[in-house]
């Protein structure tokens, strides 16, 4: 028993509190080295109760120390560990636990006080606990969240409905590539005018790029929080595009960038030209006057980007000020969620307090991070709903886009994913392949289409909600910004409708099978190096699904684990008897077993 | 290398915020498996930067890759693991990093994304990610707490010294052994006349158990938050004694209970009398109509107390009635510190709000939860300053006091309760060997004086914040709960004055020798389990203390690890030439290195 591989905590994401009666326990095991994990349980305060009346368990138990055994399930494993779960719900919403380990020879139990050979019994300190659970500590995101398709749109280049507004050298639309620097008009009107195409998709949520007044084309220099940039239209426009989206059932979520402003903010500009007299001296973080930004700004900035300067959300005016815009775009435009860049910098009791205005303003807005690493200490409940997760768009690239991993790997790196996050996290995790800071998935994949409809389907068959980036449905390419941010074709002739219509059915598939969403479990069914296949498992105790991969250029027959009978091939329309499946290359397919 | 033993995460405990410019990084390998642990560190966005202009670091190391290596110490171990530390200080207050093993035979680099042979300089996202220093998130305790000597005293035994004040049914002082529901008279008056011998003793804060109106001898079934309790005396007593307290340079703690009230509060009464239609029914976890207490209660309760029904910190009124309660004895009495009762059952909302309400009245106030298991997620710095250390109690009885662990087994407690928390948690952590609801630490060691001091002299020599409970310092003895409550005697013919000496004699040190306290690191030097001794280490850069343990019934010459020369013998006043120190059985001196 390699007993240095155990590493457990009474803190999340090894133990949460799931719902109000439901508690959540994770366990991990060096790979096949222990053969079953035992949790060992009760309330705090039974282990010492005599009076059977205190008893709201089996009364045919009795026994002095009563403590229960249930064993864990193994969910799943990669390279290092095997991982172990269960769902308790104690009576008094109150735990004490540890864990009973049998490696075929040899059995030991695990407690916060390390190691017995036997569980102890003088006393319940050695248990790790939960105290109670407190139904305001429960993360709660909202749950329309589950079920939702996002739509991502970088408004400068989605589509160009109204000329008059086009700032100066706006380009033609579509006439060149675009650059750090150009414009092509695009706005509200433009989106209005193509719901039917966001609609069609089957799209219910759309995520905004920043539609806040600035100087760039990506406006993440704000310069005006409280009002549109007129590149895109009017407050009034903007209303009415709300109002239409949410008649066509899609939810919309801006991008607000609370880290840092632009330069030319006139907060900055007010510091820049008055020096240690400005009032806003102490909304930055300057190290000196005057402002300079030669050899380097001699303030904070983002990154080391002398146009954005690093704000002080500890200031508790301009902190005011940001919570106002946060209640203002919900309350009074009706937006349903943020979306915060550089979320990671700005300090956790802003992010607090932010969430404590937006759920006030619409307790069931979404609030989404952007934060590309490990981001277990905002998601705890008390501050994001869900972060990007582009540890996923990592795991999916390497393996179907990129051939950088096997399929065992591609395992591995999903399930690490998994498990960095606890499951009430996971279910409104922002799931993508690609967005307006990478380059686009279809071209990592050198344009193959087979590889691409991989990737699209891997995403709409996992748990989370998952976001299509503007264009990819079409067959869009582009490198890394600012390839990425191509105008929208508009044009037939340079659209891939056959990929659209593979799209919008795994998107309708997802919506009609909530299993292939987030009512079901996710398991790796068959992982097959030599095939390069993969067989996915979707299961709520009455219905099974299976989602099958081959990513090689062979034709390939699948057989998945431990499953038999007949099915219904979903993506094809089509009875099968077997679950024995041939695949083309590079495609996949989803039964329903009967 | 036993890679699988390997755990680390960018959240505390692993890697914390340590000041301003500070971040403290920990690592823990399987023991005696890894040679040496390098980090691997730099600005997250200074790895693509080529402009000499961005780096603040020495030019003459031309790199495309900046990264920088630093060794991290090793600064313990325990059966299990060894522990790595380092603390960085990156120059923009960001940093991205990874650790690189060598076990004498292989070399292997560990970031966020796995595991790789050499770093992996492609991108920065494997790395581990700590995005900015923002000052409100840095855990900050108040100061004073690190140089405080604390004396809890049990009001109703220390001492009765206003005879009018006493409860129907008071028993003559010290007449009889204590029990569950009798009362001896104690009282403010009994503290004020006595305060000389808590002064005399050194001591530089009270925790009082609580004073306010209640029915019990114990007073933790509150009936109101803010009125003392009659047989203690009077606000305006309370308030010079506060005064005098102060006037005598010591703090005072007060202990609420935010959990549960007692049976016979008016809220629940109204609730018992009035049912549903009580404007209190939200204020409890109620489960039925009429209320019942047996065959159990059908509401919620602190355990399975039907007297202590445990009430909704969540709810509004509630809440903002407490945290007026929390603001109040601060503003208006100038406590100190608020030691929170059965705090792990609270919500953590409550207890954020709780914070922000006392530091807004005293942001040099203590708050100290009672919590015996592992309190990680109570000590982020966003609600509890401490909690009450009982993994130190234990793990110092299990050695000291009840014979129950080895020299290295001890050792390897204490380093895993060192490595449980965070450093600056730890400088200000409530360390105890006993408490009233714990058996006397006299009476675990069978009333062995000699163990009994090697007890005190290894608390008042350990980082933290020590406490005394009333009456150890004479001797006092006693069994748990109600044995543990017994009346200070007042009688130099029941008292130990030897004992007394000593403890006043540690206390003394630890004052005017800050290593004692927390100015200095703690490690283990000698471990013996032959002669069952031990010699810890205390040091800064400038000095060095050595504290020798001989925890034997045999006379023990002990000899330090990696260290010779002469020092001065604090504890019996006086030089000795070499380190070799004759230690008589169940003895300990302190040495202080020339």
């Amino acid at each position: 028993m390699i007993k240095e591989a155990i590493y457990h905590r009474a803190m999340s994401p090894f133990v949460y509190k799931y719902d109000r009666e439901t508690i959540h326990i994770r366990f991990h095991t060096k790979r096949n080295d222990i053969q079953s994990v035992d949790l060992i349980w009760n309330d705090p305060y039974d282990w010492h109760s005599e009076d059977p009346a205190m008893w709201n368990f089996d009364p045919d138990k009795p026994s002095f120390w009563r403590t229960f055994e249930t064993p864990m399930e193994k969910i799943g494993h990669d390279d290092q560990y095997d991982y172990w779960f269960i769902a308790i719900k104690p009576p008094f919403r109150r735990l004490r636990y540890g864990f009973r380990l049998h490696d075929g020879n040899e059995t030991a139990v695990y407690t916060e006080k390390g190691w017995f050979e036997d569980k102890p019994l003088d006393d319940t300190g050695y248990y790790f606990c939960i105290p109670f659970i407190n139904p305001v500590d429960i993360f709660h995101a909202p749950s329309w969240v589950k079920d939702t398709v996002w739509y991502q749109i970088f408004p400068d280049r989605f589509a160009n409905g109204d000329s008059s507004l086009d700032p100066e050298g706006t380009l033609p639309w579509n006439s060149t590539e675009p650059t750090i620097t150009n414009f092509f008009g695009g706005d509200f009107q433009g989106i209005i005018d193509h719901i039917d195409h966001i609609v069609d998709l089957g799209i219910t949520g759309i995520y905004f790029c920043p539609i806040f007044k600035a100087t760039t084309n990506h406006k993440y220099d704000t310069l005006d929080y409280m009002e549109i940039d007129p590149q895109f239209g009017t407050k009034e426009q903007f209303k009415q595009l709300v109002d239409l989206l949410h008649e066509n059932g899609i939810k919309v979520m801006l991008d607000a960038v609370f880290n840092h402003v632009g330069y030319n903010h006139p907060w900055f500009l007010d510091v820049v030209e008055n020096g240690p007299q400005s009032e806003y001296r102490d909304w930055f973080y300057l190290r000196d006057f005057p402002i300079e930004t030669t050899p380097k700004p001699n303030y904070d900035t983002f990154a080391f980007e002398k146009n954005m300067p690093k704000i002080n959300t500890e200031h508790p005016a301009l902190k005011a000020y940001l919570l106002e815009v946060a209640r203002y775009w919900v309350e009074e435009f009706g937006i349903d969620g943020w979306r915060l860049d550089v979320a990671n910098e700005v300090d956790h009791a802003f992010w607090r307090d932010f969430r404590k205005a937006v759920k006030q303003a619409n307790p069931e807005a979404y609030i989404l991070g952007e934060i590309w690493h490990d981001a277990q200490p905002w998601l705890q409940g008390d501050q994001f709903d869900a972060v990007m997760n582009y540890p996923f768009t990592n795991a999916s690239l390497n393996y179907f886009a990129l051939d950088r991993t096997s399929a065992s790997e591609f395992r591995d790196e999903l399930t690490r994913v998994e498990m960095m996050n606890t499951t009430n996290v996971n279910e409104v995790t922002f799931n993508l392949i690609d967005s307006h800071d990478t380059p686009r998935a279809l071209t990592r994949a050198k344009g193959h289409k087979g590889k691409f409809k991989l990737l699209m389907t891997s995403m709409l068959t996992y748990t989370g909600s998952p976001c299509i980036y503007y264009g990819d449905e079409i067959g869009l390419e582009g490198e890394q910004d600012p390839g990425c941010r191509r105008c929208m074709p508009w044009d037939e002739t340079q659209e891939d409708r056959e990929l659209f219509r593979y799209i919008q059915k795994l998107i309708r598939l997802r919506k009609e099978h909530p299993v292939l969403a987030n009512a079901g479990s996710y398991r790796f069914n068959l992982v097959d190096n030599e095939s390069n296949a993969l067989i996915i498992e979707r299961c709520t105790k009455d219905e099974t699904y299976l989602i099958y991969f081959n990513n090689s250029e062979t034709v390939s027959k699948l057989n998945p684990l431990w499953h038999t009978g007949s099915a219904y091939d979903l993506l094809h329309d089509r009875d099968v008897d077997s679950l024995e499946v041939e695949l083309a290359p590079f495609s996949a397919t989803i039964l329903k077993m009967k």
